[in-house]
């Protein structure tokens, strides 16, 4: 057997990016998960886990320059010389599932897919290489109905969890309205589509800009291009005030209500079939949502959705939450968006050559969490076990048997495992698990059929009040209680809160 | 702007050895993984998540005389040089965790961790290279009540699941009665640990195939050597008669009950101190079982389980299901191991030099699934939604408003999104998703304020059963009812199984 060399001892620490998660994280995202998914289940969408892994070449990110086919995912040779690499989404897995078993599955295929993520990334504060992402998809049909559902659970889904009517608001928007925004204003010709292309695109990332430049900064990008703070000059796509003036009326084109909204863009677009398509889409969106009682407090049609009309090809729609929180500066600001989404029609094309309509959303799972956390919905963190101590090491078989009388009961317990020779050890034990009760059984109380139960949480308010010795001697938050009534004292303290 | 160079179509596949999980599949598994978590949960046990991604040299897999360290794991380089892999199992990352978070967690430290982890192995039949683990374990204590406790809870965990009382028994041996068999067989020096190593290396790997070679050709591994059925020869131990008996005897040492399985091994291991002290440990175990009611119907002494003997270093532990299932030739067999565990001390130890006494459990998701199907006792799988057809393509407000309604009513339900021009498509899609039950509409009905609702699952019972045009004809699985009564009607056809 060939020897190993003495390695130095390994660090133990995650990969740079990378973090665990314990107790109460999990339980809470699993709980949201769960609730998450109990909506999109009700909405007729079946669960998909594909495998974390995929071909290099079904991701879509072999880029024929490079020598590694890893920008921006994590990635390796397979024996067989193959590459493969972490799924960076849910959608480039969806559309490789759906092209593969195509001939298996309903059209249209409605999905749901929860589970990590990975990206290539340099990780910064807050931002990990590991990540979940919770998506819903309808493959395979063209009818915007389909995107006015994902709008409708978007929102069932938001109440599900936890965030109040009121507190959030779904935003749709459509890129055909842009388009014909596009078209109108003269850089995009449908009867040659590769022209202008440039200008196209530097006004895309400008829109995507409104949040951060302002419309002044907008502007300057549609024009000439833009000096910023530092010097640095960006180019700008050229146009004239007219031409910028037209783009610049699609973001700023929300009116009263939704009527009002519609007609404002399709005074933009007069001329587009592409934008008129566009705004009726919007509309059709409205008239069924409105049908089904989600008003404008809930779902609005907005042209200041920019985010992702780069990507999507119609409908897009954003979910943001409207209400304050502090920044890291201790100023309020609106928590912002949490899940986005819209309709791609042409991810399976890559592999089948023919083109499948598709629509969905992503939910932000740790940007709702940190929500739900900031308003204090993710619901009491699961209890702490109620704390069998040891008072002597030779009866373990009894305090076992307590503990397992209190879990047939649904109560959670343990026994102490650690070395019982130091009772202050137990309870500190007891402290840093936040055990709400410890139960004590020395050889006396034994002897007398008795148990002593320790109200932990009681005796730390206690220890927080108390001034003088003589109250702390009382201590109020031990009894001491027949062994029989065990199970049912626990139960009572505890308040049905047990298991 | 680089230009790709043409790529070809990607092919839509998994890479070799992966899969897709779909709708049921992934519901059963997550309710299992549900009721096992609640069973941990309930025995004070924290939930774990961590990364997917370790650092190699935290995996421990780094051989410095290979190029790529991935023997086994799947590996790459990250930016920095440093490699990172996949976690091939959820104990290594435990250990990684105790060590780098020891002084922020309880000791002792209960967790329970449950996901996928990824072997890069050749795939084969039912063997995929990404697959979930679910482990329980507890560190930092010695004490054979840890053990005792990751036995019971195992038992419990079962029957959670539905593997009824009787259909399933856990056993238990101890790695420290096998060294006390081979001190006193004259193979284990204890003044001299690696004298003998190459003989105990074979002595283990020989017991490891009881199931497989019998006892004669364990025999044979002990002394000699054996030829197998190809003419191969494999060298054996060496040990002579007396000594090949000594190992022998420990793997036939069971009784009549747990009383007389320790006289035996006592008898066996008699001079060895390290012998007697597992011999005593299993008697504790078995003590503190039975005195929570875990009788030999549940968890027994068992000194023939000798899986993972090489790797444990005290009580040892595995769930077997006594049931019988049909092979792939249709002789009947008993379903056999679920679950495995056992105490390691030297873990944690190879990143803070400490020793860290553990015991954990861990249960084989995808065989244990296997069983409850195999069992009938997955439950039903969840409910197909109803299905509102589209009769009239300009009133599809109406019929997502009949969809919310059932949905508010919690019955799961959807529009149909495809294109509803060819209705027999529409029925063709409910019979792919299995739809219990469909709802239509077209404009007659609306005139008269009614609905026709489908029972599909009754209209196959009865198309399979009806021989004549005229029955056929009769429809009696095609009911129309008042629009107001749908949501009553549909709830009281599913009869309660709706959600």
């Amino acid at each position: 057997m060939a020897k190993l060399k003495k390695q130095p001892r390994p660090k133990a620490e995650t990969p740079k990016g990378f973090r665990d998660y314990f107790g109460a994280e999990v339980a809470q995202r699993n709980d949201m998960l769960a609730k998450i998914a109990e909506v999109y289940h009700r909405y007729g969408f079946d669960a998909l886990e594909s495998s974390a892994v995929e071909t290099v070449e079904a991701l879509g990110k072999f880029l024929p320059d490079v020598d590694r086919p890893n920008e921006g995912v994590f990635a390796w040779q397979d024996d067989d010389e193959k590459w493969m690499a972490l799924r960076y989404d849910l959608t480039a897995p969806l559309a490789r599932v759906y092209a593969q078993h195509r001939n298996d599955l309903p059209t249209p295929y409605r999905r749901y897919a929860m589970g990590p993520v990975w990206r290539n990334e340099k990780p910064g504060p807050g931002r990990f290489r590991q990540f979940y992402q919770c998506d819903a998809d309808t493959v395979g049909t063209p009818t915007v109905a389909a995107d006015a559902e994902i709008c409708a659970m978007l929102a069932d889904t938001l109440e599900a969890v936890g965030i109040p009517r009121g507190d959030y608001i779904v935003r749709v928007n459509n890129r055909k309205v842009l388009n014909g925004v596009m078209e109108v204003a003269g850089i995009l010709d449908l009867s040659d589509p590769e022209k202008f292309a440039s200008e196209r695109g530097i006004v895309l990332r400008a829109i995507d800009k409104l949040d951060r430049l302002g419309p002044d900064g907008v502007r300057a990008l549609l024009g000439e291009g833009r000096k910023d703070e530092s010097g640095d000059f960006t180019k700008g796509a050229g146009l004239g005030h007219a031409q910028a003036e037209t783009v610049m009326g699609f973001m700023s084109a929300k009116g009263e209500d939704g009527v009002a909204t519609a007609a404002n863009l399709r005074a933009l677009v007069q001329g587009s079939e592409t934008g008129l398509q566009g705004v009726e889409e919007l509309e059709t969106i409205a008239t069924l949502l409105a049908a089904q009682g989600y008003e404008r407090d809930r779902i609005e049609i907005d042209p200041s959705v920019v985010r992702g009309l780069g990507y999507y090809t119609g409908p897009v729609f954003e979910a943001e939450l409207t209400f304050e929180i502090m920044d890291e500066k201790g100023r309020p600001r609106q928590f912002g968006s949490v899940a986005g989404g819209g309709r791609y029609d042409d991810l399976v094309k890559r592999f089948t050559g023919q083109e499948v309509p598709a629509t969905g959303v992503s939910i932000g799972v740790d940007r709702l969490l940190a929500a739900l956390q900031a308003k204090g919905r993710t619901g009491e963190a699961k209890l702490a076990p109620v704390l069998i101590t040891v008072m002597d090491r030779d009866r373990m078989a009894d305090y076992q048997t307590m503990a397992s009388e209190l879990r047939n009961a649904g109560i959670r317990a343990e026994v102490y495992l650690g070395n019982p020779k130091n009772f202050g050890n137990q309870l500190k034990y007891a402290d840093t698990r936040d055990c709400p009760l410890a139960v004590i059984e020395g050889s006396d109380e034994n002897a007398r059929g008795v148990v002593v139960v320790k109200d932990l949480a009681l005796g730390k308010r206690l220890a927080a009040e108390i001034t003088s010795n003589e109250e702390w001697k009382a201590q109020p938050a031990q009894q001491e209680i027949p062994r029989g009534d065990l199970v049912a004292f626990v139960r009572n303290s505890l308040g049905g809160s047990a298991a």
